[in-house]
């Protein structure tokens, strides 16, 4: 059982590693704090790929107050050259007396390795102290790395009877100016934006990052479309905007004039002429998305839904009533029973502006 | 402005008030303080029609103490000979220095007249000491005083986004054990529960108070069902258990059968083959029901919506997602547009076991 001062020094290297939630992309976010005498005497995260890994960050700011001192960092070290030398050398030069783990490395690759590389430098090692807090903090890179799947969080924006736009497709600021404040939030958090081409077409959204106080270091999250059928006009708004467009689709015969405008087309599988969802998330994980965000209409949600699919649903639930003559959130042909149904363990309430913020992963 | 005491005394006069919660009907519930050199030294509340009102019981639980003191009462003092002798009286008898009033009577035969008695004795009076939490205590009982209809609340439990049901009818059992039981509590503070005839077809529902920690005096709720051919079956749960049961129809060729049956039977306008709600909510009031609880399918849901005549919903969401094959919350064939939808202020939003519970009112 970790002790108290443990899960306070674990916590506050949780709480450094958000620091790098909008930059550290496809890395992993990490913290780290060194405690001497039970005071902390270094802090640091990681912000981005290429540069300083938390541990060396922390090192750096604890000088020569690091000897002797115990490393609390939220992953487990790493043990091989990559675009940084290994942290665990700088660890044990440093003259580090202990190290204390959140979580082993996921990666099968690697998972245990950094442990062995301290231990047979003497330093012992302890782990699994607030691991599951460690656990969701990573779920994105945990995902692509165990799964070779990004993490996918379905957001929506609803009524409080649960319709997303009139019959006639009218829908325009169901939720208030501070939910779309907060999906800047999750975009900008999240590798890719996940939609479908009946979005383009109805909306024709940007899917970027467009508020002046999220530093997401200039990154835009990749832009995936699903489009069976490379319906993208070459006008789309997404088309002419900084980042990257990926255009997903099963028959590319008019790939030529969307690649001019700069998008990328990838031919994967489908059925009954829908691109395989699956597909799509695998190749995201290749590109080292870890976490997808998905802005869609109710088939494409329905259809992520349906295939398990999604991980996390984030609702923004406006204080209005928008009755029958509407279009539901989620189209699910194939439940057509009670027992189709999917359970939800709600995880966060709370209000954003005048609209509820419901996040719920799924339960069992 | 009140000071500090004063709403810490008002506020002891708004919680003993609700003790009278599930018996006072058809009265108002009304709790009463009263305080002698800044300590309170008599509680009373009224518990049913016919008992002693709040402020004889605070007078009998301060005895001599009384004399000289200060009464906060959440409801002006009645001044005429009712069920039981005027409150005005006992209150300048007993020698009370100063009388402080929640909100003056909202009955337009009585307002101002308990002020004027109290003041013709020489006894200063203060009013408006936290009226508008009194206004929402006494919601019910202002509604059917002053606009000659109950106050309305539309209950309805649904999954997260929306469904009440599968397209098949297939229902039970969406919300918890938690959330049934707080309908009990729904049901009890409650003079008359309203239903359509598709409900009781489809569920035959008991309507009943039956949770064993509610004490009514051994009232049960006025059962109130909308039908306006009479298709209520002879053999009806609701028809063989302890209360009332009046069904109001628009064509009572067939009443007889249901007569026998105990049942009232009353004819009332319709329109497009539909019982005319606005007219049985007058009928209700007539029969001094302050507050109606609607328990209803997504028909007469939809058609109180759409006539303004709910004041209040409460609905239960179930952490499920139940998808498109299923029935909606509200049918509103005339809400064609964006404009139609209605606006919503939450007031209260928790959880209710593993379900949500969102009470709301409607803004503007």
């Amino acid at each position: 059982m970790p002790g108290e001062s443990d899960i306070a020094f674990m916590t506050q290297a949780l709480r450094l590693a958000e620091n790098g939630r909008y930059t550290a992309h496809p890395n992993p976010v990490v913290g780290c704090v060194i405690v001497s005498d039970g005071k902390v005497v270094g802090e640091g995260w990681h912000q981005s790929t290429g540069a300083a890994h938390a541990e060396i960050n922390a090192l750096n700011s604890a000088g020569d107050k690091a000897r002797g001192a115990t490393v609390f960092v939220t992953l487990e070290p790493c043990s091989h050259h990559g675009k940084t030398p290994p942290c665990c050398e700088a660890l044990i030069d440093a003259g580090i007396a202990e190290v204390v783990i959140g979580m082993q490395d996921p990666n099968p690759d690697v998972d245990g390795k950094g442990l062995k590389v301290l231990k047979a430098a003497g330093i012992p090692v302890r782990t699994g102290v607030l691991d599951e807090q460690v656990r969701l903090q990573l779920a994105g890179f945990i995902s692509r790395v165990t799964a070779g799947r990004p993490f996918v969080t379905l957001k929506m924006a609803c009524s409080i009877d649960g319709r997303i736009a009139m019959a006639s497709g009218e829908s325009q600021w169901i939720t208030g100016p501070e939910a779309r404040a907060d999906v800047q939030r999750l975009r900008a958090r999240s590798g890719a934006i996940l939609s479908g081409i009946g979005t383009v077409l109805a909306d024709d959204p940007s899917f970027n990052v467009r508020d002046p106080d999220i530093d997401t270091l200039g990154r835009q999250p990749l832009r995936a479309v699903l489009d069976a059928q490379l319906r993208m006009p070459l006008s789309a708004e997404m088309l002419g905007l900084p980042g990257q467009t990926v255009v997903y689709c099963i028959d590319d015969n008019k790939q030529q004039a969307l690649t001019d405008e700069g998008a990328e087309i990838v031919k994967v599988g489908g059925e009954a002429g829908q691109v395989n969802a699956q597909a799509v998330l695998e190749d995201l994980a290749r590109r080292e998305i870890n976490n997808v965000l998905v802005e869609a209409g109710p088939v494409l949600a329905g259809h992520l839904l349906t295939n398990n699919l999604v991980d996390e649903l984030v609702i923004y639930q406006a204080p209005h009533i928008m009755g029958s003559e509407t279009m539901g959130m989620f189209e699910t042909p194939a439940w057509t029973a009670l027992s189709h149904r999917r359970l939800l363990e709600i995880t966060d309430t709370r209000p954003v502006g005048p609209d509820t913020r419901i996040t719920a992963r799924f339960a069992g």
